[in-house]
């Protein structure tokens, strides 16, 4: 998402930097010499320059993986390289455009008969509001009706509400963190797949493509249960902080 | 994360908001009105005010919700609600202090003997770099050796690593991303988990916990093949729109 225009052309000294960021100068003139930031955008001298709003941006997500992510630096790097709004390489633009397409259409199949949201939310036991909800965030249903990820997704939901993570007590915000998060996930790693399979032919690919998600499912379980038991410590670690 | 002092104590009329933020004046009074946005925390009048960084930083938030994950104003107002780094309420505190050793204990129980990383690397088949990384970011490890979490994220990998998502053509970079974005949703999740369950007796909560992680797996999944799915389309549409 590009910054506003007039936000874009604020420039800033490197002190004026470091106060918005909350990363000393020295750091900064570190991350620079790391090359995980680029020289000043706009030199005035050997030493001297002024910074933009893009890399104070940069310097914040930087700061972050840091100091909440305890990444190390070439970690970082590699992040931020993934990152970003650019378009995909010409290469992997045109790789995309053939294998999107079957990669789409075998993860998401053909969608039965159309089934009324009533007839859904009765066999699944699911409330119809929230049905309308999920269509409307892009989780469910399309202009051609239900597939089978949809029904699976059901699903999932139901036997959630039987375990006791009931709709009545966990609000629908839950499914928000996962469209932002998992969403945002889901755009690099496309991006990463790209990058990473770079030379292998079409034929290949496809297959490759649905053997990544598939064999990364468990480990996405798995490393989110790590970072649960991280995130309980944490806020055990805050709560004896607290008077 | 606060902002470092200085910017904390900048502040903005509305106008310079709006150009800040890239939201328009009319909707930020929407947004005031719908109760997304709280009143300008300085007045200067009935309908003048000033507004400070973190108003800015919020209203950023709810603009990338929009723009970027489609949700409707009710799912971000309740997104909103959840985030935020204010402390746990009292009561959600003290249960968190005596749910959480339980809930810690029993989903990465005991660690087995101490296995050396060269051990590990050689039954695995992982490289000891990437070994070190794992625990230099957390995921793998700790202080009195391996347990069986850890085994299993282990033979998660290998498994990866015999379907051809190999360590060679993957970098590190997509754990990072997980360790990043599966982060921030496990600090979510827990404070969800915490506003959600109040009232339950704490004999519950610790089965209702371990549940609610298992049950929520799968649904993880669905949602991020959905996601990938959005992804892959959106990266089709914008390199049919380049030239």
């Amino acid at each position: 998402v590009a910054a506003p225009r007039e936000q874009q052309q604020r420039h800033f000294r490197i002190g004026e930097l470091a106060e918005r960021s909350g990363v000393s100068v020295a750091t900064i003139k570190f991350y620079i010499r790391e090359g995980l930031l680029p020289p000043a955008p706009v030199k005035t001298g050997r030493t001297m320059g002024y910074y933009d709003q893009a890399y104070l941006e940069r310097l914040v997500a930087i700061r972050k993986l840091r100091d909440e992510h305890y990444l190390p630096l070439r970690v970082i790097r590699a992040v931020l390289e993934e990152r970003g709004d650019a378009p995909l390489a010409r290469e992997d633009a045109e790789m995309l455009a053939r294998v999107a397409p079957r990669v789409l259409e075998r993860l998401d199949p053909d969608r039965p008969k159309p089934a009324s949201r009533a007839e859904l939310a009765a066999r699944f036991g699911v409330d119809e509001t929230d049905l309308a909800l999920f269509e409307e965030i892009g989780l469910l249903g399309g202009a051609s009706g239900w597939s089978d990820a949809d029904l699976e997704l059901l699903s999932a939901l139901a036997r959630a509400e039987q375990a006791g993570v009931t709709r009545d007590r966990f609000p629908a915000v839950g499914i928000g963190h996962y469209v932002e998060l998992l969403g945002e996930l889901a755009r690099r790693e496309v991006r990463t797949f790209m990058h990473a399979t770079r030379g292998v032919p079409q034929a290949e690919l496809e297959e490759l493509a649905l053997r990544a998600i598939a064999v990364s499912e468990p480990i996405i379980a798995l490393v989110r249960r790590k970072l649960i038991l991280r995130a309980l410590r944490e806020e055990l670690h805050r709560t004896k902080e607290e008077p």
